[in-house]
C-alpha cells in the first residue's frame, strides 16, 4: 500500500458522485494523501467534511458540466448511482438511463480527454444475484434480481469495451455493503446506519424478513483503501470484489449495535421480506488480496462503535454512551 | 420436434422485428405450422413472402404501437435489432437506447398483457467477445467488444429479472451467424449473402483481414426450427447457443460459393481487419441438443446452393448455373 500512497500524491483527480457516503470519505482520504481533488456531485451531504476539495455542483446527466469537470484530470473515480437497488425495479428504464446511458456519455467525454484511468464503484451486493455458493468469486455467474445490478454490469462491460476500442484503462471494484461515518440512515441503502439511527432515537428497529438475511459488511476505511489501491493498480486483472469476505446477519448487526451502544436490548419489529433480497451475499476477496495486497483491516466492534459515535455527534444526541 | 409442431398450431403469436431476414423466415414457418401470426416491424423487406401474416407497421420505439400489437398474444418473438454490431461502437448510447431501453418498455407492456412467453434472439457472435477457447459454452465469460453485444446481454438479464419479479417466462437463443434465403447482402451483417451477391454481380469479393476469421455459420431453416422449439420449451435452462457447432473461415465460404456457382475462381481483394472482429467464434451446442433435442440438419453445400438460388431469383440474374 505504500507505493499507492506515494503515487497518489500530487495527482489531479476527479471524483464523480463525490457528495455521498463513499465519495465524502474518498475525497477526504485523497486530500490527506496529497492529491488535487476535484469533486463533482448533485450536492454535498456534508459540506464541512469536504473542505480543501474543489467542489463542482452538477447533474451527472448534464453532459457539458461533466465534460468541463473531466478536463485536466488523469484519474477519475466514478461513484455515481442515480438509483437505489430496490426502487430500481419499479422503473428499470429510468435506472438504465440514469446510470448506464449517462456513463456512456461520460466515456465519450473521456475519449477526448486526458483521463488515463477510471475507477468504477460497482455493486458486489447486486451484480451476482442469488449466488449458488458463497463466498462469491468474481468469476461467478452474474444474474441480478435488481435492475440496479444490471445497469452496473452494463457499465462494467462498457468500461472494458472503451479500453479495447480507445485505450482508457479502468479498475472495477464490486463493493459489498459498506458502512461507517458519513452514511445516513434515512435512505434504504445502509442498513447499519439506519439501525444505529433508529436505536439512538429510541425507535423500534424494523427488520425486513426474519433478520437472518446475510450480507458482507465492510468498513468504509477499508473500502477507501481499496479505491486508492485500485487507482494505481496496473495488472492483468481489472475487476475485484471488495468486502469483508465474511457475512453477518441483520440479527448479528443488531447484537453488535446493542453491544456498542450499551443500552440493553433494543426494541425490534420483524416485517415481510422484499423480493430484491437475496438470502445471502458474501464476497470472495482472494483476488484483491493477491493482486492488490489489499485486505480489510478494521475490527468489527470498533468500526461499529466509530460509526455510532459519528452518528451520535451528527444527530446531536448526547449522554448515550458509545463504548 | 413433433410436440413443438403440435403445440404451435392455432397459437396466437407476435413476431417483433418481423420484416427482416430471420423474421420473414420465422413468420413463414409459423404460418405453415398453423399459428396465427401477427408481425410487427418497420417495413417488410419481402412483402410477397409474408402473405397470410397480419402485418403491423410500426417503430419499436413507439410504445403505444407496441402495446397495441402485443395485445391478445400469448407468445412473443423479440427479433428487433435497432443497430448493427460494427456501427454500434460508433454510438453505444444510441445502441443501448434503441435496444435495451426499448425492450424495457416492451417488458413493461408484457407485465399487464396475456404474454406468457418471450423468445429472444440474442447474439452468439457478439456476447462472448474474444473467447478463451472454442467451442464456446453458454457458461463462458461474456465480454463483448461490440456495444451491440452489451445491449443484447443487458436484455438477457432484464428478461431474467422480469421472470423473477413478474413471472413472464422466456427463452433466449444466442444465435451464431445465420445465412440463407431472405438475407440481403447490402448490409454489413450477412457475409455469405454479401459474398454471393458480389459473385453473382461479377464484382470483386472484398475480404476484411486475411480471410481466416472463423465464424459459426448456421442455416436459417435450422435457426427457425430452434426458434420454434424454444417457444414451447419448459425446463430449467432458458439460455441456449444456436449454431452449427463448427467453424468456417471466410476463405472456406468463398470456396463453397465457388463450388455451388460453378463459375471458377472468383476475384478477391483482401482489406485491413476491423476492431470489432473476434478471430474465431464457434458455439458449443451441446446444451440445446440435450435439452431441446435440436440440432442443425442442413447440409453445407446444399444450404449455400439454396441461398445462391434464392439470390439469383431475387436479383433477376439468369443463366448462371447454381449447382
Amino acid at each position: 500500500m505504500h507505493s499507492a500512497i506515494d503515487e497518489i500524491a500530487g495527482k489531479q483527480c476527479l471524483v464523480l458522485g463525490a457528495g455521498g457516503f463513499i465519495g465524502t470519505n474518498l475525497c477526504r482520504r485523497l486530500l490527506k494523501l496529497g492529491a488535487k481533488v476535484q469533486a463533482f456531485g448533485r450536492s454535498k451531504t456534508f459540506p464541512e467534511a469536504l473542505e480543501g476539495v474543489t467542489w463542482i455542483s452538477g447533474e451527472f446527466s448534464d453532459h457539458a458540466a461533466v465534460a468541463r469537470a473531466v478536463e485536466g484530470n488523469e484519474l477519475l473515480y466514478h461513484l455515481v448511482s442515480g438509483s437505489l437497488p430496490e426502487s430500481s425495479n419499479m422503473d428499470p428504464a429510468a435506472d438504465l438511463s440514469a446510470n448506464a446511458l449517462q456513463t456512456l456519455h461520460l466515456l465519450e467525454v473521456c475519449r477526448v480527454s486526458n483521463v488515463r484511468k477510471i475507477v468504477f464503484a460497482s455493486s458486489g451486493g447486486t451484480v451476482y444475484g442469488v449466488p449458488s455458493h458463497v463466498p462469491i468469486p468474481e468469476t461467478a455467474p452474474t444474474d441480478p434480481i435488481a435492475a440496479y445490478g444490471i445497469s452496473k454490469l452494463a457499465i462494467e462491460k462498457y468500461l472494458a469495451l472503451y479500453r479495447h476500442l480507445h485505450g482508457i484503462d479502468y479498475t472495477i471494484l464490486r463493493i459489498a455493503n459498506p458502512f461507517g461515518p458519513f452514511q445516513l440512515g434515512h435512505r434504504k441503502q445502509g442498513v447499519i446506519a439506519a439501525l444505529i439511527q433508529k436505536a439512538l432515537a429510541g425507535e423500534t428497529l424494523e427488520i425486513w424478513g426474519d433478520g437472518e438475511v446475510i450480507r458482507d459488511f465492510v468498513y468504509i476505511d477499508d473500502v477507501v483503501e481499496a479505491l486508492i489501491a485500485a487507482a494505481i493498480h496496473d495488472g492483468p486483472h481489472r475487476l475485484f470484489n471488495v468486502g469483508q469476505g465474511a457475512g453477518r446477519s441483520i440479527n448479528q448487526i443488531i447484537s453488535g449495535i446493542e453491544a456498542v451502544l450499551n443500552r440493553g436490548e433494543l426494541p425490534k419489529l420483524y416485517k415481510a421480506g422484499r423480493p430484491t433480497d437475496v438470502p445471502v451475499n458474501i464476497l470472495d476477496i482472494a483476488l484483491i488480496r493477491r493482486e492488490l495486497g489489499w485486505e480489510p483491516q478494521s475490527d468489527w466492534l470498533a468500526s461499529l462503535s466509530a460509526t455510532a459515535e459519528w452518528m451520535t455527534n451528527r444527530l446531536g444526541y448526547t449522554g448515550m454512551g458509545v463504548v
